[in-house]
Formats: structure tokens, C-alpha cells, sequence
């Protein structure tokens, strides 16, 4: 490409994204982004969101539209999903992010969330990115679990041509050979961004290595390494989620991860 | 899971598809589909199309939508090029299959093409899986370069659900290490497949070689192997191209391929 | 490099190696190398050589030293283990290659053996290498299991650089995310080193499948894509072998694959 | 396997390996080793070497046995490679580490070297495992850059098993689609191996990355992920060393490293 791309360091030399007035991710503070994989129960999810505010987490997560491998597997909860997670923000004083992976909602999605995720199936969804690029709202674009570095950056850029600027990456690990974790955290992808892209890097250690005993050593790992900040699963009964809770922390466990954060 | 999934061996020996009312894939003939990465020019396509006949091809391929690593590369002819590659198509006397990347273009494609395929960036974009399952219209589900056979299968899975069974998978190689070629043609998925499921499968050796002195050889391999069918990308001026050209064999060496296919 | 490899087309066409006074392998005729992973018992092993003799095979392969992942595993007869095989190959008439895995076993192994293998875990240990290199001995150099086509070139140029021109690459699956496989067989390495180079390649689908329904479909793909000759794991009591039974063919799988290679 | 592996955490809850009498690896210090990739220059070394120790570095690398991808690069300076980095080791005060590619290579290695490096490429090289567990000195043993943590840990039981305990892991990254990287640094592993394992762990961000401006922040990570140790590679002029000089550190680069590891 002759012309520098828009995501470059050579554009500028970072790019803070102010969330829901308040928070920003991307300067000095370590952003924390904690909640279940799904939406699941009401009274639970605002309790949980309580929780997490209270141990110092910035921002809640949780599916609401979940990309499934099997058509038989719990898709979410869809709209009602987006209501209870807006409402459990709103009652613990959290912003939200929730994942999109459909052109069609991203409307309905807007009225609730106040980031909006693309998914790792979703990176190289274009017209997907095409859309989400004409909004006006933080972007978080999860790392295809195959996808280069390169590919990462232009699928970014998509969305950027096409204008938003708040976009943020995130490192959710990458499939290889090796089969202890889910994926491999590709741990040099984050000083890489921060060398070649103005864009904050997020790291998620809950899918990339799909054991709770891992995600704490890869989330310390990850701020050590530059990340802008950290996205992990958290669920009181892991073993009664309805999705990926076999890799989830307990409050107690991601309470813990937050003053060794602190501690740094 | 507990119950026989519709993909399965186990559902029935084999599936014949028949497309536009003559041309089975899935029985006893190897299925040639062959044409440009993508339409670029319309006497061009017309002219190829007749050649390509001319020569025992079946189906002709033509991308109107093209996903792109980059927002700056060529993105395709979109409506038009749907038109030219169906009046190519008409003018030759074959049928077209041709790419869908977005849900909302899923009824103009339909208008135009014979085959919907859903490319390998979109093999889990689930959303279009399920569209694309409540058509009539046969679907060429390309492997996502990075999924496993099983996830495949699931993909596929999402469109029977959804009530089309006129599903045929396509083996495009996948990522791996190896960088002599783009992708790494997985030769056992052929048989895999075969021994998994009733669907029929096609071998796509350009995409998966990236080297036009691989073409015939990887071709040859899958037949060989058990697949139904064959891929290919064919240009005429593959320095010109506007995409992929690299990877195009010239109609002389795919008339070739056909003639040794046919020996077999 | 500036200057041509040994390895390279561009030093010859191709190289045709006579083994054992007789049999040709790199020319016209399809070379069958078959036999048990390892060899296990004296009657047992004469009796399958003969009968693998009497089917058309040409050579006959066991392991004595068998390099295995855990110190636990059954490590293979050494040199009771060659005494067997040569005795087996001189019954049936058939030459015997065997797997070297330590510098100080070469001498002793070539009083037993036809062909020198290295095996894939040893294809760059280059100390190896060199002293194969310095023999007059066919070796049959396995690639790395996560070796790129040319880092595999430069092992075999190892041999060829030390004064060892019969040297014969054998494909036998990488390494991938894909799991259903045990490896897999990259049948685009086939064509690709018949462009590079002039050395004569082997498929081996029995390690690059890991599963017998498998062995022959892939076996056939290889001599479709190009490949001089197969390497297939045989063994009458496939649930009883002390080493990878579960991918073996037996005799009468192995007798079909021979008769389907043949009408080729 | 039925037996407890002589290398699990139920053998015992960690190994301190202590070196030349004094060092200990594997307890509360965070071990830096540095070096330059190859032992090239007498004079060079000595300096290099007391420079590193006035720094905090606590083990001197430099390899006097190369395995290199092709038979034409600089192999190394072999037993005089030996001799310097003993001479430059004493002259600092540092014990050193070697590389030992070859059985018959072992004895004379011994007389120069305090910890053995048993490398990537040799990682299954069974044959040199059994010999260096009969040896009484400190090993270090790398991952093979495609092999399993399971792989690993059995490749070090062999080292355990023929009688030295004395073992120490060694992550270096491991072989992925990934280009932007020399490898894909396993982040994971060191967490992991610290769950499953009692041996020290260290990490090697210099081969994983093959770029500087990512050895810091790599390093950084695995401490953080708990490694025991970091292993870089340091050379006053990266751009005319014989081996692996585009990814080395300039001394003043390794002094910024160290101090930042120590405030943490």
C-alpha cells in the first residue's frame, strides 16, 4: 500500500477511547472487563455486576447473540439478553459491551450497549465491519483465531475507512497445534500492536487458554507486556453456565487478579 | 449430542444434488467448476464461459462480492457482476455459482446465480448459515481456513437445520506453517468427509496452492482421493487479473487437467 | 544461497536409486514399501513378508530402534530386532529399510539393512544427517513433522553435501490444528518437490492419517499427485501391535490398495 | 501411563537447581541468562561478558555447536568455541551454557560448560536425552518449537529417568502461521508447566520473537506468568554476527531490561 494506513503509529501516537463519558481505555489505567460469557438470569447478573464494580471493575460483559459451533447449542438470549445486561450495568454503575454478529441488530444492539464486539468468527465478516465502522460508538474487534497480525490491522482499518476511529483489539488467542489450552495466547501480538498501531490492545486470557488456573498468570502477562487492559469471564457456579463456564473465575479468583494488578 | 446429527453417514448413504434442472454433483461424474476469481468484464466472461464449455467444464465461477484482506483492494462488480456472470452463464449454456457475503444481498444473489457459496471467512458466520438454510438453492460451504473437520460439519449442520439440504462442501486447504504454499490442501479431509457424511465434497486446489504449477497435480490428488468435483480458477491474462490472478491456470492447461482427469 | 543446490533441479532431472541391485525407485514403476511399525516376532514377521511379497509389495520396513514420545513406550528389539527383519526381507526376497536414530548404531544397522531411514523427529538433527551423508547407502529422509518443504531440502542437502546422492524424501503429515487426523498430509509437498528437486519422494499415509479407512484414499492421492512410490504400516493383529497398531492396514486392505494402485 | 512421571508436581512441589556451586535456579530470583547466539571472538566475549555481569546477568550463553537449517551457514567454532566461553565465563565470574548437538560431543562439553543446552531441534532426539541423563550437571532443556507441553514434559521424564534431576524447561516459542514472529511465544506454558511440573521453567523471548523491540515486553511477560528465569541473546554489533543477529540486544538494551525486572 503506497498511502499509511489509518490504524498506523505513523497517524498518531495513541488513541485513547473515552466510554460512556467516563472511562478511557488506552492511557495509563489498566482496564478491566469482567462478566459471564451469556446473559443468563436476571437478579444473578445484576448481583454479579455489583460484585465486579465493587472489586474495581470498569467494565461488565456478557452475550446476549452467541456464535455457536453446533445450531444445538444455547444461542442467547437476544433482546431480553441486551435488556438484562443494560439494566445490570445501569444498577452496578457499569458501562457494557456486548457482542453483534449480525448486520441486522446492530440498531437494536445500540440502544443497550456501550461497546459493541465484534467476535473472532466475525473478523473477517467485512460487511459486518463495514457497518459497525459507520457508527458512533467504541468498537472492541477480537483477533480471528486464524488471523495475522496484518489481517488483524487491515480488518481493523475497515472500520476506520469507513469512520469510526474507536476501535480497540483484542488478543483472544490463536489456534495451533497444541492442545493443553484452548488456544495459544500470542503474548508478542500485544507489543506488536502498540509498535506498529495507535489502537489500544486488550488481552482476554479466558478463551485463549481456557483454564481458570492459566488466566490469571496470562492476565498479569499480558499488562506486563503493554495491554491497555483485560477481558475475563467470571461466573459464581461455573459448572451450571450455560456457556464456556469450564474456563470461568469465581469473584473470589478475579478479586484476587485485581489487587495483583494493582500491585504492579 | 445425543441425536444423529443431519449431516451424518448415518442419515442416508449419499447425496445427488442437481443443479438447474440437469447437471448431478455427488454421483457417479467429477463435477469441473471453473472461471475467474472475478468478473471484470463482461465480452471477456462470455467469451471464456464458451471455451471453458467447450472444454467438459460444468459449472462456471465468477465472484461478484469479493471479501478482501484490505478495504483498498478491488471488492467486486457487486449487481453487475451478478448480471455478467448469469448472462456469461446463459451464453454458454452452464450453470453459475457465485459468492454471498451479506445476509441483506442473499435475494439479489438468488436472482442470479445457480450455486450460493458461502466463502471461508464467512464458514461461521452463523447468521448467513442460517439465510442460506432457508432457501431452495443448492450452497457450496467452503472450509474455513482454519476449522476443523468437525466444525465443518457443524457449519453445514446450521443450513440443514434450517431446512436445505442441497449442501455441497468445498476443500479449500488450510492454514498451517508451511509458506511455499498459501494454504496447506488437506488431502484426508476428501475421505473424512466421505466417511462422515452423505454431502458431496469438491476440491479447490487454486486457493489452497496459490501456485499455478500445483493446479493439476492437487486436482488429480483429490479425485483420486474420493471427491466429487473440482474447483478452479481460470484466466486468461493471470498477469491482469484483479484478483488472484497468481493462482489461475490459462484454458490450455485446464483443458489439459480435464483430459487427464477423464483417463482416469 | 548463490550457488545451485545439490538437492535442486537444476543439478539433474531426476535421480532414479537402485536398491539392493535391483529395484528402481524414482522411475516409472510405483514403489510399495510395507510392513509393521515394528518388528515383534521372527515367524510372525517371515510369514507377513512373504505374503506382502507374494501381493506385489517391493520392500519390506520394520523398526528395531523405535524413537518414541514417552520413555515408557516399548523402545523396539535392536539389534535382535534388524537380525529379524534381514532375515524376513532374505525369506521373502525382498530388500528391508529400518530407521536409525543414534550415530553409533549407523555401522551396525548397515549390516542389516538395505535403506537407512531417518525418521521424522531426527530430520534436523544435522550430526545425523552428515554421517548418513558419508555412507553408500539408499536413505530415505523423512520430513519434520513441522519442517517447511524447504527447510527439509536443506536437511536432505546435509546428506548430499557430505558425498550421499541416494537420498529419497518421504511425506508423512505435519503438524496442524486439525485433530481428527493424527497429522496432516501435505499433498501439495508431493508436486512441490518434484518441481524443486530431482530426489524421489514417498507418501507415507499410515502416520499422516493415523486411521486405516483412511490409508488408502490417501495412499492413492499421492501417486495421483505425482509421488514415486507408498509407505503403508501392515500388521495381521493391528489391536495386538506393540507400536501404532491402531493405523495399520491389514494384508487384505493392503492387497486391494495394491491392485487399485495398479489399474491406475 | 499408571506411574506417577518423575517430573510431575506429585513428585514434589520444585526443584532448585543449583549452578557451579552457587546460582539457584528455580527459587525466588528471576535468573538471567545472556549471551551472544554464537561464541565468535576471544576478546569480544571476555568483555562482553564482564559488562553482563556488572549488569546482574547471572549465566553466560554463547553457542560453539550450531545446528543450522543449511549445511552452507556458519556451524560454529566447536571445542575452541569451548575454550573461549570457559575463559570469558571465568574472566566475569559467570558460569556458562553451551549447546550439545552430538552424543560423541558430550564428555568434551563437560569439561568446559556448567549447564548443557539441549536444543529445539534435538528436543526429541532420544538417543542424546538418555546420554544427558547420565551425566551429573544442570540441563536446560528448549521446547521443540512443534512439540506439546505433554511432548516436553515427557522429553525431560526421559532426562529423569536415566538419572539427572537436574533439569530445567525452557520455552522458546513454538512454530505457528503466525510471520510477523520468528515463532509464537507460548505464554501459557509457563503457567502450565508450573502447574504439572516441579522443574524450574525459563523463558526465551529472543528465538520466540526474532525481533528486539519485542524481547522486553516478552520478557517481561513471562516473568510475570511466572518463569523462573529469561534467556536473551546480546551482541554489540547484532548487524555482523554470524548467527541470529536481527534479533539480539544491544548491551545497553539488556542493562534497560534488567533493571526494569528488578522493580518489579
Amino acid at each position: 500500500m503506497s498511502t499509511v494506513m489509518l490504524t498506523s503509529k505513523e497517524q498518531k501516537q495513541s488513541t485513547v477511547i473515552t466510554v460512556h463519558n467516563n472511562h478511557p481505555i488506552g492511557g495509563d489505567i489498566t482496564t478491566v472487563i469482567a462478566g459471564p460469557c451469556a446473559v443468563e438470569d436476571r437478579d444473578e447478573l445484576i448481583s454479579l455486576a455489583k460484585q465486579l464494580k465493587a472489586m474495581g471493575v470498569h467494565i461488565l460483559r456478557g452475550g446476549a447473540y452467541k456464535p455457536r459451533t453446533s445450531p444445538y447449542e444455547f444461542q442467547g438470549m437476544r433482546e431480553e439478553g441486551l435488556l438484562i445486561l443494560q439494566e445490570a450495568g445501569r444498577a452496578a454503575g457499569l458501562p457494557v459491551i456486548t457482542e453483534v454478529t449480525d448486520i441486522r441488530d446492530i440498531e437494536l444492539v445500540l440502544k443497550y450497549a456501550d461497546i459493541l464486539q465484534v467476535g473472532s468468527r466475525n473478523m473477517q465478516n467485512f460487511e459486518l465491519l463495514k457497518e459497525v465502522g459507520k457508527i458512533n460508538r467504541p468498537v472492541l474487534l477480537k483477533r480471528g483465531f486464524a488471523a495475522t497480525i496484518e489481517e488483524w490491522l487491515l480488518a481493523a482499518e475497515y472500520i476506520l475507512a469507513a469512520g469510526n476511529w474507536q476501535v480497540m483489539l483484542c488478543e483472544r488467542g490463536i489456534r495451533t497445534f497444541e492442545k493443553y489450552t484452548r488456544n495459544t495466547f500470542d503474548i508478542s501480538a500485544i507489543p506488536a500492536i502498540k509498535y506498529l498501531s495507535h489502537l489500544p490492545v486488550i488481552g482476554d486470557p479466558s478463551h485463549a487458554t481456557g483454564r481458570p488456573e492459566l488466566v490469571a498468570p496470562v492476565a498479569k502477562a499480558a499488562v506486563a507486556a503493554g495491554a491497555d487492559g483485560i477481558m475475563v469471564e467470571v461466573h459464581r457456579q461455573p459448572e451450571d453456565a450455560l456457556c464456556d463456564g469450564f474456563q470461568s473465575l469465581l469473584p473470589e479468583q478475579m478479586q484476587t487478579l485485581i489487587v495483583q494488578l494493582q500491585k504492579r
